[in-house]
């Protein structure tokens, strides 16, 4: 059989199940860019390929896919996380500038260009750590225009890098000032005229929303999420991170993709999500980085079915993290998870947060041929290492 | 003036105080591997280079020093966190082999060339974030030919790398299973066979003990101690980890360079460092990775005037840990301190605890010239972000 690549001589997490669905003596076959086979070496078809890449006993697995980020945004926070350490109180941060408004100023401040050059560096920390798909999301521009500039950034952060990037449209991220106490006038104009252009623009892949106690409510949720369905897209939630606002619930009724951070989400949350195939995005880097420490309701998810994903949630305020496989740590040594989880949370079921199980997140024929190289001597390496990037290669759409 | 290089155009932290020692324009001079100048460009004499680099406004700090590490051993424990995080009990992980027994195992069957060869790319890790110096103990040999090994192995890595390795005899880590129930008669060979030995052997800057409940004794530390000072080596102490056994204190009677650790560091022991101008090392990577809740005494320490370095503890049971940008992260983040006490604890004081501090740690003249010179706005950006690694170049001696 005739195929571009041939990776052999290989070792297969494919995460196809069962578990990581390893395979010790394996290959991975590529044309026009998909997997055309992977699995044991004896058993594939006998295939001619233009090229052979003899991988030395190395781990392939899935190309990582970071199905949650804020990587596009003006500024960052350092000197406000400086300020807080030094016991600077938050009214005194606000008064210097700081908080998320500090970033929404930043990024109104910035033009198109200056977006992607300055989100590159975290793209590329990314993309060296064998990141293939990332998701992105709008939401500090909290204006019409700088909305649109934000997923513009993303889309062509996707043309200046072999990478695969998905934009959501976070409008009702926060309120802006010029509509403080006015929250439902906001969320009008996010659902009425927002969501509306952006769809026809073709700039956003789905839609997302900050329900929470400090940001909207579920019917402002709501509100949202029907303007979303009106367009044909599909929803997501940052949902009972900081208190139980039962978001989670409310996105699963509307067929949600994720619920996102989930802290503080009940048996009832859990139940709407597992009958609506909702995925459970897990971002323990803002946990830590926020010092919470209240656990997400691992058990009750995995007694459920629910599929767990991870992210690193990289963004200058709460999770200035550009590290898929420290996210992985976090993962395992504050959540718990274990490493198949952790492993599956960052490919199969991160494509599932994306709603692109049927193109990426696992080595099987058909599926794009993302691939990530790695130089470990088992898959568990990528979690239980702290600031390590053993990465040997990694391969986008083939290439 | 001649000088062999010149850096001018860049800010610096000097780490030489006030505080951080920032300048904002200027220079740093080298001839013959030392620096002869650093500070404001307009204030400097004026120097004839034999080549000038334009920093183009970058930041340069101290090389970084990372002043407690494992980095030598055989083996991972990958496997062993897997099996933990999927719920086997530490008795089935002993039975599979795990634990430190397994790392002495794999240590003791590796050649010197096998523990230079894996070290190299957790090394490299460190070097890539900046890191000049950096202190490798022994201590999973655990008799007196492998111990040899690895701290041969330890200073080869000095010869392969552009990179000071500091060296320490830690022989009192943990009990071999040959002198299971006998810990006095082990000691006893530490004391008066191992470290003569090691010191006509010239292959140790300084000497190490694990003092805790599941370790060795304040007594056993102190007859470790003796025989150190007999040879003329400084002494250094794993101290009030897991509980307090007063360790820091005899640490400090014996002039100890630094007690690290130090979570259940009562304020006897800071009284007792405080005196002695003993180093406290904290290690908030082995905190994060066994999850520990009770921390550091941080302003007890800041309140009597004690220097606190930050390290990795790069070892591969407690703390997998490569990267000092993250350990300065989790320094702020966990530990509660100070962007400027995370940097200071990587450079000036990373030195003192090494009884460096005449050689390195702060851009000042006479130094060696070890910099990093790193591509961010602001020196909290160090300490800020998680995973990302912004070292533009690093200079090893003037090179
Ligand atoms: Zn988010
Ligand atoms: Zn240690």
């Amino acid at each position: 059989m005739r195929c571009d690549r041939l990776w052999r001589n290989a070792r297969l997490a494919t995460m196809a199940g069962p578990g990581l669905g390893l395979v010790n003596a394996g290959l991975v076959a590529s044309r026009d860019g998909a997997i055309v086979h992977a699995g044991v070496e004896e058993d594939a078809p006998s295939f001619e390929p233009d090229e052979t890449i003899d991988c030395e006993g190395r781990w392939i697995t899935p190309g990582l896919i970071d199905c949650h980020t804020h990587l596009v945004h003006g500024g960052n926070r350092a000197r406000e996380f400086e300020m807080r350490l030094a016991g600077a109180s938050y009214e005194e941060i606000a008064r210097a500038g700081g908080g998320i408004v500090s970033t929404m100023e930043a990024t109104r401040a910035a033009s198109e260009d200056e977006l992607v050059d300055s989100a590159l560096p975290r793209l590329d920390a990314m993309i060296a750590e064998g990141v293939t798909t990332v998701e992105i999301k709008s939401g500090y521009g909290l204006d019409i225009d700088t909305e649109i500039r934000m997923l513009r950034a993303a889309r062509r952060l996707g043309d200046v890098r072999a990478i695969r990037v998905a934009t959501t449209f976070l409008g009702a991220h926060a309120l802006p000032p010029e509509h403080a106490g006015d929250a439902d006038g906001y969320i009008a104009l996010v659902a009425g005229e927002m969501i509306p252009e952006i769809a026809r623009l073709g700039l956003a892949d789905a839609v997302d929303a900050f329900c929470e106690g400090i940001g909207f409510t579920t019917e402002q949720t709501a509100r949202v999420f029907d303007a979303a369905t009106r367009v044909g897209l599909r929803v997501k939630l940052h949902a009972e991170q900081l208190s139980n606002q039962h978001g989670a619930a409310l996105a699963a009724q509307y067929g949600a993709l994720s619920a996102d951070h989930l802290e503080h989400l009940d048996d009832d949350g859990v139940a709407a999500m597992a009958r609506a195939g909702t995925v459970a995005t897990l971002l323990p880097g803002a946990f830590y980085f926020m010092r919470e420490t209240r656990l997400p309701p691992v058990e009750a998810l995995r007694a459920a079915g629910v599929k767990i994903a991870l992210a690193t949630d990289c963004n200058p305020g709460t999770s200035p993290l550009t590290s898929p496989l420290l996210a992985m740590n976090m993962g395992a040594t504050m959540f718990r998870l274990t490493v198949e989880e952790c492993l599956l949370g960052m490919t199969r079921h991160a494509a599932a947060a994306l709603g692109l199980s049927h193109e990426i997140g696992t080595l099987e024929a058909g599926k794009r041929c993302d691939l990530a190289i790695w130089d470990i001597e088992h898959p568990a390496e990528l979690v239980y290492r702290m600031g390590f990037n053993p990465l040997h290669a990694r391969i986008w759409s083939g290439r």
